[in-house]
């Protein structure tokens, strides 16, 4: 039975999931030993640690020309050595080259089956990624495992199946009679997917396999060679993912260059001159907005690029103030602001937010969200586990220079102990308070766990400043609250004209950081954080293109 | 009863045909007096005469800076002196904005009503505009009718169909419930449809309506507001469009100016300080190379180009040579080869065409072509009718220049009488025979009715040059003629991957010139003849941006 047949129900499924948008999830999120067996963890742990110190072996790629590696755990402090295989650019593009024709000429549904195929064995993985995760991005545990494992599984198998729809949108082959008065003409008349070519996907530090798997699953699906080229400090999750592309490649009887790890060092990134290489034409981007925008502008390359924004908060009119504060720190705190749906700018009309016939001044907010985000840190059952650690160092430098801006500061970054590894890199939130005519300081992005709250005139000087940020700086989310159908719509409207999501009036377990597979876009382009747009239809669209062939038949 | 409501089944039925891509239409092409009466022809003619010499005073916008118009036809080679209201870009860009907000706040649905409703009455002036395009394109009376009206209004309704089923591909809302163990996460999730702000359709001089409507209606259902620039030498026809969709507009109770006419004249354009302004997000081109270029190159900019191209017509081996040359002749002489579809470049392996088992040498071949050329020319009742007029002098240029080319002139261009048209800019095609070693000649768009034969080794030389001319300097259509199945696919597979369609063994009524609504893309993208793209998914996804929303319920 082939990969396609095995796995039909399963891609079928994700396709309706997709159109339906109600809640759906291949991969179970929750570690949980029932459903991903009583010793999982434990071995994955362990298979993590066997690997670190060595040479990673499992990639089918032949003929290295060195071994490189610098990843560092952000809770040790220390090197993994972790050795990758390194080749030379020509090598990466010649193989790509030869595994082309390969690829696209087998079906898209026999791709997909495939593609299927390498998430199910990468489930059995899940665990070892998870760990693979933390010591290389700093992230919890839990969301180690979920943003990494299921989670990515999932937005692949999203991408798989948008992809091999839009391949099957149109028939492969028709009859075609026109008739002309006295005769008819007969044409047959028959349409191909042809691939773009090459495509590139260059990993970010933060999440290397929630951000980097819908373009490699797009690409692939398309019939595109792919080259995975990650961040040189977040290898080890995308390496695994790679390595059983791999794998069920060559069980196929295909190539497994069809994607290929391409590995680079800090001092000398392979990055430019493959994303300039005449032979590349797809880009998938997750990182700064300099190099975003340089990928943008190489011209014949179609790119999809994620890139730096600063999200907003707009408070306006609450039932609760206090589960307010508790979802917004929660937001805040968790994985200390490195994601890049994580609020920044929290804007606060001067005359207070209003609940019921109170109103909680700015000055109160800040403290209750001071005080709700020192409740998360300072439970040694969630504090050390949500924070996770400081991925890059220069993170901390950023907070630091934040500490010093002209504003109020309500609550300070601090570090705390996390039990299980003394030397981690931790930096709590902080909550820095200013006014809405300095913009200077609020008009970019201060990645990491800072948080400025923004006294306006009113919620309409919050709108307008909401919408000015996401139209001028980028925005991949954004939180209101607001029970006033009116302002709730005109939040909605401004924002949509900034191509902003926007999710309204979250409190309990739901947060605005996080962006479901089958049913969230995701940066669907439209301002400057980038055009990503996992995974709506233009996604996998631009990843191939139809070409037409008629045939006279009479 | 509301358009949406009127013209649902019009809808249906396109979404349908889009779909099955067997042949529909919904505009029948042929000017029968039996569909569109008795007195539709003789009635469309006088309307045009009585615009001639006179202000265009149907459009809806106002207060015109001042009215220009420099139109002449090719039939008489003197000016139409037909006056159109011109307006600064401020205006446009003012009045477009102003308009947009009214525009997307409508339904995809209610749009799509209002725009077939548009073509629905432009069809009463099919021949009106029939006549309006022979007197600017010098296109022949058969032509301008089909490609002006019907075959234009298809591809119109075709960008409207599929428009209005991308927006409604997702659903508007959804309850998403998500288990959590002890308790659940609902949300209702909304998804909206945001256009991407001012849309600029640049028109050209030789298919003043089908190559814009595409982009006009694409842009229009997907609610962007439009400017329609047309070529100074070819407004009327898409005036008489605008008009007709303005007039809808208004009984709608819209603001006309969702659809305004930006004219200007050859000596002070207005195109480049348009599409370089800010506000202008979608630009949809056709054109030349350079300018194509300089547009693809803007940045912040989703554009869609048909440029220049070499089209190709691969000969290897034919059931029936005398049948080859008449239809390849027909597609010469069609409009002195001035579409974008004609063929350009013939290569003919030098050990001769297989007939059986004769072989037709390339000379023996030329002196078939300029027969059959000659055949259609000279006779009486076809020539000045399929030859048309040459719309730019420059043309005449190039022919006059390339008679002066190194290589053997089986065929030089000549004029012949139009009996209608005593005063008509003809000429007829040439055939010049070079060597494949003649890069230099082969190697760009000899536009107009300029025929290279070119002796190749053999037939994988054909396809190899075919290929590079395609990838290196874009082509739009390619011809084959081989009736082995191995060199069939050869061709096919290599010219895919070049991304340009072909049309195999084309004899009889059906020629490659020939790109039919609701079957042929157009122009799909991937080689450097642009990516206009009508109509793939691709052309009406662009142009809007999906956003979700989300809505915390428990």
């Amino acid at each position: 039975m082939s990969y396609y047949q095995q796995h039909k129900d399963t891609l079928n499924r994700a396709v309706e999931a997709i159109h339906q948008r109600t809640f759906y999830a291949q991969y179970p999120e929750y570690p949980s030993p029932k459903i991903y067996g009583e010793t999982a963890d434990a071995d994955g742990r362990t298979k993590f640690r066997n690997l670190v110190g060595k040479k990673f072996t499992e990639l089918l790629q032949e003929h290295p020309s060195t071994w490189v590696g610098q990843e560092e755990s952000p809770y040790m402090q220390e090197p993994l050595n972790i050795q990758y295989p390194q080749f030379s650019n020509d090598v990466l593009i010649s193989r790509a080259l030869e595994t082309f024709h390969q690829w696209r000429k087998i079906t898209p549904e026999e791709r997909a089956g495939i593609l299927v195929e390498s998430l199910e064995r990468i489930k059995s993985r899940f665990f070892e990624v998870a760990y693979a995760t933390m010591h290389t991005t700093g992230q919890g545990y839990m969301m180690s495992f979920q943003a990494s494992g299921p989670h990515a599984a999932d937005r692949a198998l999203e991408a798989i199946g948008s992809g091999l729809e839009e391949q099957q949108r149109f028939p492969q082959k028709v009859n075609w009679k026109k008739p002309m008065g006295k005769y008819q003409i007969h044409l047959e008349k028959e349409w191909r997917v042809i691939p773009k070519g090459i495509s590139l996907v260059i990993g970010c530090s933060t999440f290397p396999t929630w951000n980097s798997v819908p373009g490699i699953y797009a690409s692939l699906v398309t019939g595109n060679p792919v080259l995975v080229k990650p961040h040189p400090g977040a290898i080890l999750p995308i390496a695994i993912f790679v390595s059983e592309i791999q794998k069920v490649l060559q069980e196929t009887g295909l190539d497994p260059n069809i994607c290929q790890l391409a590995v680079d060092t800090f001092e000398k990134t392979c990055t430019v001159a493959l994303a300039e290489h005449q032979e590349v034409k797809l880009i998938d981007f997750t990182g700064n907005s300099e190099f975003g925008n340089f990928l943008e502008g190489l011209s014949g390359k179609t790119v999809f690029t994620e890139k730096t924004g600063v999200n907003s908060v707009i408070l306006d009119s609450v039932t609760d103030i206090d589960k307010v504060a508790q979802n917004l720190a929660f937001s805040v705190v968790l994985y200390s602001g490195q994601m890049c749906t994580a609020p920044q700018n929290i804007y606060i009309p001067e005359s207070g937010i209003k609940m019921g016939d109170k109103s909680i001044s700015p000055n109160q907010f800040a403290e209750k969200l001071s005080e709700a985000i020192n409740g998360i840190v300072d439970n040694p059952k969630a504090g050390p586990f949500v924070l996770g650690a400081i991925q890059n160092k220069n993170t901390c430098n950023r907070i630091e220079d934040a500490q010093k801006l002209n504003g109020k500061i309500w609550l300070a970054s601090r570090s705390i102990e996390n039990p299980m590894f003394k030397n981690a890199r931790i930096a709590t939130p902080m909550v820095l308070q200013i006014g809405a005519d300095q913009k200077e300081i609020y008009s970019k992005e201060l990645f990491g766990p800072i948080i400025l709250l923004i006294k306006t005139k009113n919620v309409e000087q919050s709108i307008a400043l909401a919408k000015e940020q996401a139209e001028t700086n980028g925005a991949i989310s954004c939180g209101a609250y607001t029970i006033d159908e009116e302002i709730k719509e005109k939040i909605a409207d401004q924002m949509s004209l900034a191509y902003t999501p926007v999710s309204f009036n979250l409190t309990g377990g739901v947060y605005l950081n996080q962006h479901a597979g089958f049913s969230d876009f995701h940066v669907t382009g439209g301002n400057p954080a980038g055009n990503a747009s996992f995974t709506n239809p233009e996604f996998v669209i631009k990843r191939f293109t139809w070409v037409g062939l008629r045939d006279c038949v009479s």
